[in-house]
């Protein structure tokens, strides 16, 4: 029998790792928005001093990699592992980013619940004691993932009320072994859920099943309720798939109103922005988790959160031949203790 | 300190995880080949009776999943986690597989070291004691590669002598943290190596400084030698990629011709076949892991084999963009004993 997991989905781990650096880089928008403080780097211009939007989105992935470095005060030489990915089409960001820092490499397409899930990987890896430091990282750019899933920039193509923006963000997370906190100490693993939706511009209700499956088996794994998180956090569900999550709750009695929200909704003032439904992407929870949240934890101003990627596994190749979009969550559970839940 | 780790990249398994199962489904090409008898399903048409090549690739990936399951004797409710990939834009062939599964899935992208990558993190899951069941998977599909990759069939285009053919095939392994064996004992994971070659005619080149690389780092890292395993193997490197890495070897004084093989050149008869370099894909690895090695280990012809896996994580878009392929090579030690080593 193994002894880490509890009920079916959910891990508890032994040694929680402790989260020693975070860092982040974001675009002109993001820097814009209502999270504008918390970061470490805003480009003026979205092009980092690149080329093409790809590049620019693997630079600002080593931007934020080298300040989540800074922070925990380490060096590629100690990192174990990178755990990583991005939207990319072979994830071509990641690749080329983490070329050049001579790190054993994991690459991961978990789409936009890819935060999670190398948080997830990394605190295994971690745990499961085959290193003492690895990094999570992701990133999305809003013009990459424009011109690989949409239309080019140049169509200035109009959105609909429930599409969302792609955000212009990475962030990256190192873990170690030891460490004062935040601890990763439960982590929820994602089935895929798929109730039909082949809408591309209503990514928020083709994930928000996903979401609610995972956090109810979070829910009923670890014995705990909604109110023993300070914040429950989905990735990028936006405004209209983080309605559905709390509809879906309050069908089942339970208020989700009180602590939850959207990291899509976070980012952006979605009127004066003009965000309609909210921002997405890898790097939009990657962004708010070592921006706002992490920043937040570190103040006193919560104990527990629970941080939900979210990710959407289709393609435009699929969406073109008929196939509905297949939503996946996995739930991290971060707590600024090893031990029993304290509230903030 | 860790204890699981030797030297700067090689991971020692405390308790080396049992291959309990595994399962291919292969296209009419592959079962044309020498390997043709160790194949569990030889698709006529390569089509597997669906109307699109994706979606062949798709259900070609379940068909390797169930054989694998069969032989584990066990079903989808016992198994923890599916860790897999595959080459296609957003992973779609394995997102797409995975959905009827109802499995919590880690989406992984490796390129084509996916399988090697696939088992590394399945073991460590499992060594970590997180789950008592994992399964690794991958798959590839000539006809979805060309036209994502290359150009469509129909263009009928002809190739450089150096070029190699996408595998149309899917492998799957189910690994148990019990069972008689063979046993994951080792895990060398790759860096990113990148010596700036531009033609993607020519992978084999590309990887080959990575594949050498990994092999060396692995017997640094473990004080092994090349003669201490009955077999190496890398994944797809093909007859020119298997030339350069012998080549790097024997200018280390290392002889590497009495014992390393590639994937890519085993799979198919180069001249009958008209297959210029050899096989390649995700699916190239992964079908002979799980046909011919696995069986024949079985048959106790080898004991001790060195599986890595290799990957090239370029896109086309990279490409036109100027820039050249990183290589990535993940090494797994097989063995039919959990302790000291034996050779068959």
């Amino acid at each position: 029998m193994s002894t880490k997991k509890l009920g079916n989905q959910t891990i508890a781990f032994s040694s929680p790792p402790s989260i020693i650096g975070y860092g982040n880089a974001v675009g002109k928008k993001e820097g814009e928005g209502p999270l504008s403080s918390y970061f470490d780097y805003i480009c003026p211009d979205d092009a980092f001093n690149e080329d093409s939007w790809e590049k620019a989105e693997s630079t600002m992935q080593k931007k934020a990699l080298s300040y989540a470095m800074k922070l925990a005060n380490t060096s590629a030489t100690n990192i174990d592992y990178i755990c990583g990915g991005d939207l990319l089409n072979q994830c071509i960001a990641t690749g080329y980013s983490v070329r050049s820092q001579k790190i054993p490499f994991f690459g991961l397409y978990g789409a936009c619940s890819t935060m999670a899930e190398s948080l997830i990987l990394a605190s295994m890896i971690l745990d499961g004691k085959f290193g003492e430091k690895v990094v999570a990282m992701t990133s999305s750019h809003f013009c990459s993932a424009e011109r690989q899933y949409r239309t080019p920039l140049e169509y200035g193509g109009q959105r609909t009320p429930t599409a969302q923006w792609t955000t212009t963000g990475s962030g990256a997370v190192v873990l170690c072994e030891h460490g004062s906190g935040p601890y990763i100490t439960h982590a929820t693993v994602g089935k895929i859920v798929d109730k039909g939706i082949t809408d591309v511009n209503n990514m928020g209700a083709a994930m928000a099943p996903s979401a609610y499956h995972t956090l109810r088996t979070h829910f009923e794994d670890t014995g705990r309720s909604p109110s023993d998180y300070d914040l429950i956090v989905t990735g990028d569900l936006g405004a209209l798939g983080k309605e559905i999550v709390i509809d879906f709750f309050s069908k089942d009695g339970v208020n989700l109103q009180a602590n939850y929200n959207d990291c899509g909704v976070l980012l952006f003032d979605l009127e004066k922005q003009d965000m309609h439904a909210g921002g997405s992407g890898c790097g939009c929870s990657a962004v708010v988790l070592t921006g706002y949240l992490l920043k937040e934890m570190h103040l006193g101003r919560w104990n527990n959160i629970l941080f939900c990627g979210t990710g959407a596994l289709h393609s435009p190749t699929s969406i073109m031949q008929g196939e509905s979009i297949p939503g996946i969550c996995h739930a991290v559970a971060i707590s600024s203790k090893k031990g029993a839940m304290q509230h903030g």
